[in-house]
């Protein structure tokens, strides 16, 4: 359905190449301890990826670091996307949501993102001593009513339990499996200048419920976490734009992270408008008193679409035809230079460089 | 491969009834909190998954209670076992291993034990703040070696990171996916009584060489972990008797609690002779010394195997002929009563009955 993997695959190539080049150079592991940054999704955890993760286990799949990878496990009949992801969220609830709820939609999102129909879950209890029996079947009910909800299967699991001390109160590890149409093949190398970037809705709203539930601090109005599987969302955006590049979620480090890795990816550069992009007041209020930038925020109903420049409008309608996106925005387009940078367009008529996500503001928020 | 399905469904299906209806009268969880035994793979274990993740999760895929579950993703073109499992062994670094090896070959294992061929692992990593860099990358280098060994590839990842004192170092969770041939059918409910129960070489290594290093326990001996990759030998075994009924890795809960686990599953009776399990001598006089059955001790590198009695000779021969099966010995046979149980055959002459770990003599052994 896309048609630019023949007309500029040496171009492709070379840039990949470039990427490569520049990742080998740029990252080098100094930290002597792990430390929460690591864990933010932001610079250091690129750090340690490229420095260590990827240098060891690197192979053909890893490299591409979308959110799923793409398998063949029976020769190429059938494709078969898989995806972890671990949640360590606290407090367990908050507003709008819980980890269970949330270890089950970020790994349908995760498979969403691959273009993928998600299907099978495997969930993974990392259990500390003396938690409360009834908070474990409210995160469990939780979780039975989220697979209900995305219609996907738990099919495998393990539980483990730790002493009091060693843990804290619960972590899930959530994978997935779920299978990819022929025709689709998304991929943040897909992306090149002139293709257009979408966002599904408001963003910040998960990262800000967490963090005000953790400090119990009180706003006016109360935000609610936006956590939601986006499975039938991406179904009727590729369905409308089947040209779409690539499917991005937005989780830790925010839309400025996941842009940056688009950036870096693809080897081109990314400008977005700054005041096209929804934040709820609420959001920006929030922000504002706690000094973050809501593009670095966490967002666990969000997606970012990048297709190619004559489908945009067709994928906005569709996004905003869906209750999941009925907020969604055009915020900005590919661009061939800064190579691997993004560009933020400011109000006053501006322009700065929006950097990945330094540092961790907001630990533990997924 | 297997006849039993045709001529006996009836039969089968009536001991599934009588199973379910078992574990649904035999099962009420009481507990009010998570203790440590609900992690031992034990009878406490299996309290917790039937009295609230089997009812809430519940799907024919995990009823079955098998290692891994078996998927056909694509309308039955190809089946996909997909498994998993955290790791959260205290200490990282023990004599034979490591947490990384052993995260690799517990969900190697885990695909095999379904008759797949391993080839895909994802790796969920959960780091304490301030984990020594160096400790990390020494866990990485040997998933590497071990991934590397095993031929299968780590294709997706995600690494959280929480702070200091709420979590112990680290704890890996791996994901499996492999593909299983058409011919194979393994499952603890093809089990029936004539079948012979087979067991790939000396039991209770892991368990024990994990609590001395814990315990910095010195013995004039040294115990070594048994963790190795068991799909070589499962493929050598499955090959030479395609008759075979299932194949369960005793790890957490030990061989006692696996056969348990055969008993209720398919609803037959197990007779083991204790004499002819196999225990090295320095791990029994460990057991003694610690008033611990070798039974109940977790093994990484071992398999149990039920097979039709016209095979046993070969799977046995197919076992011994493997560099980790050269100690396998033919340990008893499946019987008609008592339904669910597990009857031990000792020295003497006597008889006893062979329960479930209760309790967590072993904390934190995988």
């Amino acid at each position: 359905m896309t048609t630019r993997t023949e007309a500029s695959l040496p171009a492709q190539l070379a840039r990949m190449e470039r990427a490569l080049q520049a990742r080998r150079t740029r990252f080098v592991l100094k930290d002597e301890h792990v430390t929460l940054s690591h864990g933010s999704g932001g610079k250091a955890t690129h750090n340690l990826l490229e420095g260590l993760l990827l240098p060891a286990f690197g192979n053909a799949f890893l490299d591409l670091q979308d959110d799923a990878a793409i398998l063949a496990p029976n020769g190429g009949r059938g494709r078969v996307a898989f995806t972890t992801d671990s949640y360590v969220v606290s407090p367990l609830f908050f507003p709008g949501g819980d980890i269970g709820k949330l270890a089950v939609h970020g790994t349908v999102n995760d498979l969403a993102m691959a273009g993928a129909e998600p299907l099978y879950l495997s969930v993974g209890l990392i259990l500390e001593e003396g938690l409360e029996m009834a908070v474990l079947r409210q995160v469990v009910d939780s979780m039975t009513a989220a697979v209900a909800e995305a219609g996907v299967q738990i099919v495998t699991g393990d539980t483990k339990v730790v002493p009091r001390g060693k843990a804290d109160r619960m972590f899930i590890n959530t994978s997935g499996v779920g299978v990819v149409r022929d025709w689709i093949h998304l991929s943040q190398r897909n992306v090149v200048p002139g293709d257009r970037v979408l966002v599904s809705g408001n963003v910040g709203d998960h990262g800000m419920a967490v963090m005000l539930a953790r400090e119990a601090l009180e706003l006016e109005a109360e935000i609610l976490s936006d956590t939601a599987p986006l499975h039938m969302l991406t179904a009727a955006l590729l369905a409308a734009a089947p040209g779409t590049r690539c499917l991005k979620d937005p989780t830790r480090g925010g839309v400025a992270t996941s842009l940056n890795e688009i950036a870096q990816q693809a080897g081109v550069g990314v400008s977005v408008d700054e005041e096209r992009i929804p934040v709820r007041p609420e959001v920006r209020a929030a922000c504002e008193i706690l000094g973050i930038d809501p593009l670095h925020i966490a967002n666990e109903g969000k997606l970012l679409a990048v297709v190619p420049p004559e489908q945009a409008g067709a994928a906005l309608a569709a996004l905003r035809a869906h209750p999941l996106g009925r907020d969604a925005a055009l915020i900005g387009e590919i661009i061939a230079e800064p190579e691997g940078m993004v560009v933020l367009r400011t109000g006053v008529g501006g322009a700065r460089v929006l950097d990945m996500l330094v540092g961790d503001p907001l630990p533990r928020i997924c």
